[in-house]
């Protein structure tokens, strides 16, 4: 009558192995309200342990901190591309507002993570930038992806030239498929091309951040509740630490993106924690990481 | 000065062969408000064409259509657990509301998934169930993932056991885990354990989904904007096309369940589309699918 | 005492439809010895249906026939690059040979592949081409491979400028990377780069065969006991069904290059079929295919 | 008239701060020939450095060492079900010797798996095993896969009842599916049910290893040029640093079995690296690990 699959009371030694080790983190943290850094699992820190003031953690209203490694977290600048951000990009065309001074959209983002990215570039924190976008010849573009596109685009969608010289949208190598002039990739950061919304199913950016080292992620980038949401999520399934910078993310719309960041906080955290771009650099600033 | 990757003008045939089917499709779209079933693509359809009204799309207030061979279409039915909609579950424990009556509960999915349920069981459409859960042994529960149960839980997280009854918190086996006897999975129908919010990096949701030859998924289950909305991510990464029954999902907070329905039809339908399960039944009967 | 999952009879109904397929399909392999296109699962041809004759199958000494619907079928070339094949690349360096006369090099592979390519690119079945190699920055390169690929090439490993002009070992852009002159890929072709000796978990190769449609792949390339296998072991732990071209494979080491072909014909075909360049062509030109 | 992707010289940092690294490591393998723990990548050491033997690296004929940190390696035990090496299983059935002083045969691991697993199980050092099988239903057993098992068993196959008790074969939950009482998991061990001869694209084995923050895999199982090499080329794809015990693995063909332990250790070590049980046994002992 049932398909429950029955275990034997057979694993409990991995269980109370683990569980042990977890007890003694809730433990600290009920004293420190800390997610401490925990070198059972990760070895010593190699770089300099940062703490960054998390907020609405474990419940909405109160205050956590977060303890990580510079030398194994990367701070990760999502999809910062003219044409989610930038003038006559594809998002300007649709006539969605890019003012700066407006809360959560697109545009908003960028000074903020122009302000981390100035610090965090005298560290020895890692950089990695995404671009979503596809072959020339889009062969990684699904054809249902395609078909809404030109159907929202009134006729131009991906792989399409884009009225106004943005080039080819959504297509590797044209104009408006590039990251913005403010926060472009400097040498020694890196860069994944991606072809969906999420990273892990299209490209090799699980490898590249175990090949890092990485452990901890600063995520910020555009759009909150589409592509920073897919790889939050990713990263999340597979056990890295994610702390999303909410002034450092954009939306088309406000109440998605407030949504997008609230639901990151629910059930203590259940996609990671939420601070934002003055509490990265006050706790970089305090760990004396700035050369 | 760039890191842009510079392509010469190659890659136009492989480009313009797909554009060709896209405007193809594009015109016919224009024409009917159908997504068509598209043979040069999956091959004539298999069993019977089904047309379902799709809400929002392209843009909000318009009506659309999606077209579906049900011989290669799934019912994903996501997490239908007790712990997230049953009593004495996690989710009651924790004090949020199980009423069936109050609009996006848990809860108040089960009626019409139920009812889709009934009804898809008389045709040839497949049925597959997900169960979010871990080993006994927790190897695949991220450290960070089982500490802020525990934090959350109030000292009851991941592998603890649940006062009152209800085994041990997500493990495979334990009560609580299992699906609820309402919407219990029958003999034929297919049942996916993950161990993250997603499934794809956790389990072998994409080889069975390609083992049955599926090309559109009709999505429901809880909660919305966790583990409904990470399975739609990477369903439509993928490639596959997704339509999201907007009655049969439910969450623990009212406004993040909302805004993850409406960010789907975003863009023309970002990640998919919306429909509930009305329309669902009407497109079954009127295509004569159910025995 | 045991950790055996336990299940109840309850998944008959899903097991015995499956079976029942596989037994038709049986019954009709033994009066044909053809493994047939199945409708019920990706419904009718869309191409024209070749038949190819594969080589000891089931058992050593017998002969099958692969169907496979042209519309659905992908010539994949796995990296036909210079530095594995070519004069000044890698292998060359290293003093392997390169006599295309000589049986089991990689060299050897090159006059079979062109004559299926210049077959091949007469119908509509898709060629996909693949490229190992790296990002400039090195970022999806393992620690542990550039150091043994250092070790190995006394000084000289990936990201090192090959002496005699060839550019960066293995990095993405440079001379010797690219596929050779002979094969190289026509505009309408897709190329994919990947990280790994694998493509699957490191770039969006699955995406781009679900995109196209791709039931079955006709595989060749080099080197037979490195990238062609891993190619061909994560093609068929998905489903696809692989006929691996035995002329069109080499390697630097003759006994490692015809056990890995042997291998793929063990247990009745654990990893797919074997054939060579003269029988698909036959196939293709018996179905009239060729424009 | 070229597809190469062109790249400023842009990448140098990243590019010269990993070939530092790698500089510095080749320097002390030069004189050390050892591969080394790598503190700035993973951390200090958790638990203490073993120092392991391995054979014809770099080149055939040479020897060198691998260095791991006891805490983050995992003794990995693949596919030692009944199925393939047991009495009643399907390779016995099958008519393959099971003679366990056979060199090369499946059964002939079974005694030097046993020995390390003796040794191993009183240290820190990470125990997974992992199952080839399929859900009852066989929803995640691809159709080809099914079809080529029921013509090479002259119509028993995969979920079909094995003549003898021996239960369906390949069906998890099943008698012969299990591993031999001789290597049966302990309690505190890990095991992985996968549907693939690979593990990374049907099973969370990532997720898992990654929980456990291993770095190191000693690998071991059957079938040495099935699944054994599957799991084998995944991890290395993936990064981890695999050493094959060769006295651990088996096979139905002598020298499919000789040539899959070879191709490891071409260029370098292509996939790893190769020692064999008295070897690790010798390496655990001297580092005083055991307790």
């Amino acid at each position: 009558m049932s398909n429950i699959r029955k275990y034997e009371p057979f694993y409990n030694k991995g269980r109370e192995k683990k569980l042990a080790k977890v007890e003694e983190a809730y433990k600290r943290f009920l004293e420190t309200k800390t997610f401490e850094w925990q070198p059972w699992l990760y070895g010593n820190p190699i770089g300099k342990l940062i703490t960054v003031e998390v907020e609405d953690c474990p419940r909405f209203g109160e205050t956590a901190y977060m303890e990580m490694d510079s030398a194994r977290t990367a701070l990760m600048v999502v999809d910062m591309q003219t044409d989610f951000c930038g003038k006559g990009g594809y998002v300007d065309i649709m006539g969605y507002s890019l003012d700066p001074n407006e809360p959560g959209t697109t545009a908003n983002a960028i000074a903020p993570i122009k302000k981390v990215l100035d610090c965090v570039r005298k560290t020895d924190i890692s950089v990695v930038h995404t671009r979503e976008g596809h072959e020339p010849d889009l062969s990684d573009a699904p054809f249902n992806k395609v078909l809404r596109s030109k159907i929202i685009g009134n006729g131009i969608g991906i792989g399409d030239v884009i009225p106004g010289g943005g080039g080819r949208l959504l297509v590797r190598g044209e104009p408006t498929w590039d990251i913005i002039p403010e926060l472009y990739p400097q040498d020694g950061e890196t860069v994944i091309d991606k072809a969906g919304k999420g990273a892990f199913l299209t490209s090799a950016m699980d490898l590249v951040l175990k090949s890092m080292g990485v452990t901890h992620i600063i995520l910020c980038g555009i759009i909150t509740d589409v592509c920073v949401h897919s790889i939050l999520r990713e990263l999340n399934d597979c056990g890295y630490w994610v702390t999303l910078m909410k002034d450092g993310v954009g939306s088309s719309d406000y109440n998605n993106h407030m949504a997008a960041i609230k639901s990151v906080k629910m059930q203590g955290g259940v996609f990671g924690n939420v601070t934002d771009s003055d509490h990265i650099i006050a706790a970089i600033e305090a760990a004396g990481l700035v050369k």
